[in-house]
């Protein structure tokens, strides 16, 4: 049976499995990724992990059909390239892929993170019906990275640097955002943002002295975490459920948006918070059905997403299984067939 | 050559033209719709309509390789069946491309009308260079219209209610829109609500003594156009300049959301209010500049569309070339390969 590689590169730590064509996971490892000492040193760790992962399922690695990769960081994709790694010292134009493919002696393709993961979810995951081949995935964490599957195929627009939602303009002239926008998606319903807000609604006075974010707040050295929102929020705390509700409405909108332009199937949630659950879930699909349109009846539908800390070496070994399925593995992502003009 | 018929199906005209491969139209012509005889009589017409240019062309029926066809109402794009039509009287569910394919003796394509007219400024406008295969088109008139071409292919969604840019949410509990959203885009900056805002600064008193638009409206029977408000807005009139720079940020704010959602290489402004030309164009380039992100530079090109009246059949027969380039002609479009689960 085809056996598929997947490499998941972190700013911590690179996670590899080895998934069979089913999606099982014949084996898996979480190793350091050292990225203080340099993109040689990450390459090399991701290699062991490959190596490693393949001999604990006992499979040799020229039985290994391909290698996927996840990787945060603008890249170029057609020449398998890292062109930066925003938090990572020394990435300047890496050949990554071709590295990665040199070191494991197998043919191997590159992918955003954000997109492997979605990939993974399509393939695995909350999007595995087989019905299912129109996607959109937002992952809730310090930003909100978004994956988009169009008919089956990921949308990555001409220089790599599409499906970037939570960057879309939800507010106009709002909070700033570190891209340099200014009233982004992330910049209100991230999971950072929305622990953001409740700071600086304690700091402007509201609700202040009666919020249990307030204590909880001084308790943890002037931080809040969106759990803790979402925790206050379940108990009833005013404060708390206004922050929760403004995240839901934020995601509700998106989502309309998102409809609007890509008719999905499925709109899936993934980060830790939606680990706050269905009192989340009931809140953005409402505010869902509060928003879009009356034109015609959306059947989206919105749910978590399932694979939890493996999403990235499945979602990568998805990616890199999709390229062989479309004999796509050595060819470079523009051969596809276009108009001729 | 190849050989390729185009019939664009307006309320008021029947569209139809023939070009040959390299978009050169060898004929064309327009004729009543007659919709108010419901959808046999609008066949019969576009039927004729292709028998007559074709004709005048002196091309055999038989020597055209394939029809396309460019419609609007909400349709199901691989049954080929046109489900309502909004503003036509008797559409229900019609299988507008079987009949015309029957009607003409030859494989024809159905497409949204948007689509099509952003697949013709691909093919042969604005959008021809050979290295262009991301492009998005708004078209601004009573709503705005919008085609989005990935990779060379038009996006539709799952239900081919994709690509309805004119209804991504710019305004959180904003203007109401015709489709029951609130804040859409069409519902600022749509040539009709363009005008709209006009006639509501001067009914709130808004300069309502000194604007030329106050006299203009008087003389007008109470209506204004967007092209009221351009012109005036050039000669330096302060309201109609309002107006008209507010379009214009609305327009660079969804630029900039829809940079970061396609990367498209291209954005193509068509509708009668880019005949306002450089002074709109540099308008929404400034807008785009100020509100899209700094992280990397944006190279997208906003211009203008150039198949003016003709974009609807020179679109739908890019279409129907397309397909036959394809090999799709014939195959529902979800023959394309997709992952297997």
């Amino acid at each position: 049976m085809a056996c598929y590689l997947g490499l998941d590169l972190g700013g911590t730590n690179v996670k590899a499995g080895l998934l069979d064509d089913t999606a099982r996971v014949l084996a898996k490892i979480s190793t350091p990724t050292h990225a203080e000492h340099g993109p040689d040193a990450v390459i090399e760790a991701m290699i062991e992990a490959g190596k490693t992962v393949a001999a604990h399922a006992g499979v040799p690695l020229e039985q290994i059909d391909a290698v996927g990769i996840g990787s945060p960081g603008p890249m170029d994709l057609d020449a398998g390239v890292i062109r930066d790694m925003p938090n990572l010292p020394g990435w300047d134009h890496v050949p990554l892929r071709d590295r990665i493919a040199t070191g494991l002696g197998r043919p191997t393709v590159l992918e955003n993170d954000a997109n492997a993961a979605a990939f993974g979810e399509y393939w695995a995951g909350a999007g595995r019906d087989p019905k299912i081949h129109h996607l959109v995935m937002l992952t809730l964490g310090t930003g909100i990275g978004t994956g988009i599957i169009i008919d089956g195929v990921l949308l990555h627009g001409s220089n790599s640097l599409g499906a970037e939602g939570g960057h879309m303009i939800l507010v106009p002239d709002g909070r700033r955002c570190g891209c340099g926008q200014r009233g982004c998606l992330e910049a209100y319903a991230s999971a950072s943002n929305t622990a953001t807000r409740a700071i600086e609604a304690l700091e402007a006075g509201h609700d202040g002295t009666t919020s249990a974010l307030a204590s909880l707040r001084r308790a943890q050295a002037g931080r809040l975490t969106a759990k803790d929102i979402f925790d206050a929020a379940k108990t009833g705390d005013t404060l708390a459920t206004e922050i929760a509700e403004q995240t839901a409405n934020y995601l509700g909108i998106a989502c309309a948006s998102l409809c609007r332009l890509f008719d999905p199937q499925m709109i899936v949630f993934a980060g830790g918070m939606i680990l706050a659950g269905d009192y989340l879930f009931e809140m953005i699909r409402e505010a869902f059905a509060r928003h879009t349109w009356k034109l015609v009846k959306d059947h989206v539908r919105i749910v978590p997403a399932e694979l939890g800390n493996d999403a990235g070496f499945i979602g990568a070994a998805a990616v890199a299984r999709d390229a062989d399925q479309r004999g796509r593995l050595h060819a470079p992502l523009t051969s596809r067939k276009r108009l001729t003009r």
